[in-house]
């Protein structure tokens, strides 16, 4: 009945640094560039047309959502940001080096801040130049309800009224819509459409720039859901997320 | 009390080829690129910042726009697109080498065709694959009413009907606006603030991807106007514009 894409941004500085990003607003790499390209030839060569497109109010989606448009020949169609569809914000750990953190607090600590769905990692502190509550990309969000940290449930809980509020009745209206965001807040989407338990989330790793697509119904159920593209390329791209976290020899 | 930077996008491959482009979806050269680039890093310099854009829905315009918004740290914010902010339609002559249209039918004839206020060029044909209404960027354009041809007058009308309801009362609500858009949507706009004659309006050049800032009053009249940057290479891009007409030797 309908049929939306998903797609995380392309590679950024900061995953290729390893490091924790967060709401940080890195841009992406030219790996990240190239990934977005071919996202947007993969998406005209299987005939997709975006009538609308939400994104985060972040650069690594916003420009990995241009340059799909820019290749589809859709750059005059309207894109929407939200904060909500942010990244999870990773608190005091943003701007550390994954393998470093790892390295220092064990392997499994960090996945439990990566992956727990509800133990988030150690908040900002309330002068630390991190906290970006007088960036004017917030003004739309009280300095108080600014996050100093967020597990991915909260991720959850602050996205998903954007999707019932803005995205789904546009998708239910017959516009042909694309995502374009984050890890997290795909994995908010993703979590909240199959039903995934909070301990099976954790497992669910999203490659970079794949476009991923869901079948709904008319009541938005989900009847399937498939990445374009090569599944091998697929495969080997989440495997590559999974391992981020964990420290290098 | 208000102010508002218009933007004409960067030279595009049909500018550097000399040809009428219209509505034709022309991209940037290189030589463009770099001017947004260009313009975006002055602007940022100078201090501005933006909470809204407006721009066509051709590509030499919008990517002109995202460009400089990349450059500002300003990618977040809405933009919206018409085709009440396109280029002239040229009618028959898009496409078709100025100088070779020069040549043919003499200066003076391009000189009416590009420059007089109501004389619009030879119309498309009903069944000129040059018209596009079957284009999706025009779906809010009915069929009958989308130009097989334009004067500048014509362009007048259907720009300003979207200043008076959608710009105009945006810029007196405190937003701060940037029009990123064309020669002669632009010329429309700067034809109406500024009163300018049917007569005198034929003879402003507005230079690529120069900022223009326009100060206005609590009416939105004039105060004062003027480019950002530097004013002979300003004077250079305006005489290169008004050049290109011309039949070269």
């Amino acid at each position: 009945m309908y049929k939306i894409v998903l797609l995380r941004h392309g590679e950024s500085t900061w995953n290729q640094e390893n490091r924790f990003t967060g709401w940080t607003d890195v841009g992406l790499t030219e790996k990240g560039m190239a990934e977005a390209v071919a996202a947007g030839q993969l998406l005209k060569k299987e005939g997709y047309a975006f009538d609308i497109a939400y994104t985060s109010v972040l650069r690594r989606a916003i420009k990995t959502l241009w340059t799909v448009l820019e290749e589809m020949d859709r750059m005059w169609i309207p894109v929407q940001h939200s904060w909500r569809l942010n990244e999870r914000h990773y608190g005091a750990l943003q701007g550390l080096n994954k393998a470093e953190t790892a390295a220092k607090f064990g392997d499994e600590q960090v996945l439990v801040w990566r992956r727990a769905y509800d133990t988030p990692p150690p908040p900002l502190a309330e002068d630390d130049p991190r906290l970006e509550t007088g960036n004017p990309r917030y003004a739309d969000l009280p300095a108080a309800q600014f996050p100093r940290t967020e597990c991915l449930k909260d991720t959850v809980e602050r996205f998903l009224p954007y999707w019932h509020e803005t995205i789904a009745p546009m998708v239910k209206s017959g516009k042909k819509v694309i995502i374009a965001a984050h890890g997290n807040s795909l994995r908010a989407l993703i979590k909240y459409l199959d039903k995934v338990s909070d301990a099976d989330i954790v497992g669910l790793n999203i490659p970079t720039a794949q476009p991923l697509v869901y079948e709904l119904d008319a009541d938005l159920k989900p009847i399937r859901n498939y990445y374009l593209g090569d599944a091998e390329a697929i495969k080997a791209a989440m495997q590559a997320v999974a391992n981020q976290g964990k420290a290098k020899a």
